[in-house]
């Protein structure tokens, strides 16, 4: 069995480029894989062939207490989570530079919006100020179905839900102004090749 | 007493635009500042601005045990520090993907390689095959002298060190194929300035 570098079983089951959508996705749900992992996975191919070089952040930690033992490596005694001020992923494809967060839900009809911070959409918004290319990816895993929605796109129903309006995209609007990500083996989540159809 | 956001007395004495350097650097020994609080000034004055949007990414952590007390958040009660797989600080200028690491050293005449780290090139070098700007902050702090180096200008003293070659940059090939940063006050240490003239 070939295994990936986290441990977890390559599933081989799904030809390249199959046309099934309901294939790829029963093997989706049989990889036992998170939205997290298969991007990671996505932006080590996009890595190792030249495509992009992108990573996730660092979990931001706020360290209070560390303990030097002799002779071994520091070890921090206690710490504790801090909120992100930016999006998780950044990077550069073709010298631009792209940021994005990922986000799943449950939900079938749409997507929650308490799933982003306020800081997240200000940061967002500065990237696009900046002329830096902002999205969503946004995963709707009972569907199985990737979206690329890009920030430009979702301001609009982050200020109506600061208005008392609703707190969640519809699906279909999702539908209609993102761009469906087909998933893949290798890579998983192919971002790059709707960024490059949107921006290049 | 006017005070920074962290606490630090704001020390009003330079006048802006100074044109001595003996000045600059007198009030700068006795701000008792460091490189790193230094960029992160200058970061959220780009921010604040709307020049730029580089941010420092938070240190990678490896955690392996979190207590999770009831009603009160998550305490790390044991993590590690792991080497980080990228350079510290990256972002986005006028939709240039930017990227770079700062370093210092107390030598007043070249600058050790051992500040770098393998790994380190080995991205640099993805982000410039990228098209995006990679460069090193190199700083000299009994000089207090700071200089933009441009990746491409840093890879070959790498290599030869590599080869046995001299484990350090000397400091007149740094002057040369560096770029003097000035010294400012708001902001402190203004690279965005030679990144405009060297890419835009």
């Amino acid at each position: 069995m070939i295994r990936y570098p986290n441990g977890k079983a390559y599933n081989p089951a799904k030809p390249p480029n199959s046309p099934s959508r309901a294939k790829v996705e029963s093997v989706y749900s049989n990889r036992g894989m998170t939205l997290e992992e298969d991007l990671n996975e996505t932006n080590e191919y996009y890595l190792a062939q030249g495509i992009a070089v992108v990573h996730k952040k660092p979990t931001p930690i706020q360290i209070v207490n560390v303990d030097y033992p002799k002779r071994s490596a520091a070890v921090i005694k206690e710490a504790y989570f801090k909120q992100a001020s930016t999006t998780d992923y950044n990077g550069v494809y073709k010298g631009k530079y792209i940021d994005f967060e990922a986000k799943e839900t449950k939900n079938k009809t749409s997507f929650p919006l308490r799933n982003f911070h306020e800081h997240q959409i200000q940061h967002m918004n500065q990237i696009v100020k900046q002329n830096g290319i902002s999205f969503v990816i946004l995963m709707f895993t009972s569907l199985e179905e990737i979206y690329l929605f890009e920030a430009p796109s979702l301001f609009p129903y982050w200020q109506d839900m600061k208005k008392d309006g609703r707190k969640s995209i519809p699906k279909a609007d999702i539908e209609k102004k993102g761009h469906l990500i087909e998933l893949g083996y290798h890579p998983r989540i192919d971002y790059i090749k709707t960024i490059d159809k949107l921006y290049f």
